[in-house]
C-alpha cells in the first residue's frame, strides 16, 4: 500500500487525519506547517492554491476535507474495521455523525477563533464570537441528545465518524468554549481523549518541526 | 421500501435532498416549513430539536446533514448510479467534493445571508459578510482548478457530489456573490441548472403549502 502524505498544522482539522492514521497504526509522512500557511509558508500554495490545510495525498488521492479523509482511510484500510458499511446497522447515523462534526460542530467555532483571537484588535467582532459560541454550544445539545442511545455517536461503536465530533470537542476545549454542561458530552469527551491512538498523534505533531 | 419523509424549507440547504430524490425518482414526502422553523413553525422542534433543516425519515434512519444524506440515499438507492463506490476511480475525489460543497463552500455564504440579510439593522456587521464574500470566491477557485480535469467534481459523470457542490452555486447566485468569473465554474453552474430533475425540485417546493 502506497504511504500517505499528509501536510498538517499543529491542532489545526488536519489532526482528524493524523488520529485516523494512528488509530489504523498506518505509516504515514507527516509535513509540519506553522499556521497560518498561507502567510507563512509560501512555498506549500504550490502544492495547494487554496492554502488550507490537510492537504493529505496517496496515490491517485488527492484531498482537501479532514472528514472525508477520515471517511476514505476508514474504508480502504484497516478492513473497514473504524467505518460502518451500507446495509449495516447505523450507517446513516455514521455518515450524518461525520459531516455533523466538520460542518455543524467545527465551522461555528472558526469564526470564535478568528474574531475573537487570530484578527488584529480593530478588526475584531465579539458580537459575531458571542452569536457562534451560542451557535455551537445550542448543536451540541444534538450530540448529547445522540449519546443517549450509546457510547458512540454511531454503529454502537468508535468509528471514523467519533473522530470528525471529537476533533470538535477538541477545538472548544482549546478555544475555552467548553461542554455547555453537558453530562454525556463530557464523560465522551474523557473516553475518547482517553484513546492511546489520540496521545500517540499528540505526541507526533510535537516531534516534527515546522517546515 | 419506505417512501422517506423530507423537512425542507425552500431554497434551503434541504434543497440538496429534494433534487437528490428527484435525481433518483424516488416517491417521498415533501413537509415544507416557513424559515426559518425555529421561529415559525414551533411545532417542528418536537421532532427535530435544534431547529435546523432538513429533517430526512426513512426507516431507522434519521438525518439532518443535507450532504451526508445525499451520499446515503446516492449509495442505497438507484443502484448507486449517483454514487462512487470504493476501489472505483474517483472515490477520494468523490468523498471530497461532498464535504468541500457544504463545510467549504456554503458554510461562509450563511455569514453573509445572516450579517447583510437576516439580522436586524442594529445587529448587521458588513466587515463580516464581505469577509465571508471573499472567503467564498477565493475557495471557489479550487472548484475551478477541479473541473479542469472533467465536466464533473469527481469521477467524470454527474454523482451525488456535484448536488453538494451545485447547490452551493445555486445559494451564491441567490445571494449575489457571483461566481467570480470564472469561466469553468459558470459552465459547470450551466450544465447542472439545466438538469430536469432539478427543474422538479424546484416545481415540487413550489406546489406544496406551508406547513
Amino acid at each position: 500500500m502506497t504511504i500517505p502524505t499528509l501536510y498538517h498544522c499543529r491542532d489545526a482539522r488536519s489532526f482528524r487525519v493524523l488520529w485516523m492514521l494512528e488509530e489504523l497504526e498506518a505509516g504515514y509522512r507527516l509535513e509540519l506547517l506553522p499556521f497560518p500557511p498561507r502567510d507563512r509558508a509560501p512555498g506549500y500554495l504550490e502544492l495547494n492554491p487554496l492554502g488550507t490545510i490537510p492537504l493529505f495525498l496517496e496515490g491517485e488521492a488527492r484531498m482537501t476535507e479532514s472528514a472525508a479523509i477520515c471517511q476514505y482511510l476508514a474504508t480502504t484500510r484497516g478492513d473497514g474495521r473504524f467505518a460502518i458499511a451500507p446495509g449495516e446497522s447505523g450507517y446513516a447515523a455514521y455518515l450524518d455523525a461525520l459531516s455533523f462534526g466538520e460542518a455543524t460542530l467545527t465551522f461555528p467555532q472558526t469564526l470564535v477563533l478568528r474574531y475573537a483571537m487570530l484578527e488584529a484588535e480593530a478588526r475584531r467582532v465579539p458580537q459575531v464570537a458571542d452569536d457562534y459560541r451560542q451557535w455551537y454550544l445550542a448543536r451540541l445539545r444534538g450530540l448529547e441528545a445522540m449519546l443517549a442511545e450509546g457510547d458512540h455517536v454511531a454503529g454502537g461503536r468508535f468509528t471514523a465518524a467519533d473522530i470528525s465530533v471529537g476533533y470538535a470537542l477538541m477545538l472548544a476545549e482549546f478555544l475555552r468554549i467548553g461542554d455547555g454542561g453537558l453530562p454525556r458530552v463530557a464523560a465522551y469527551w474523557e473516553r475518547l481523549r482517553a484513546r492511546p491512538a489520540l496521545g500517540r498523534a499528540k505526541a507526533a505533531q510535537l516531534k516534527e518541526q515546522a517546515a
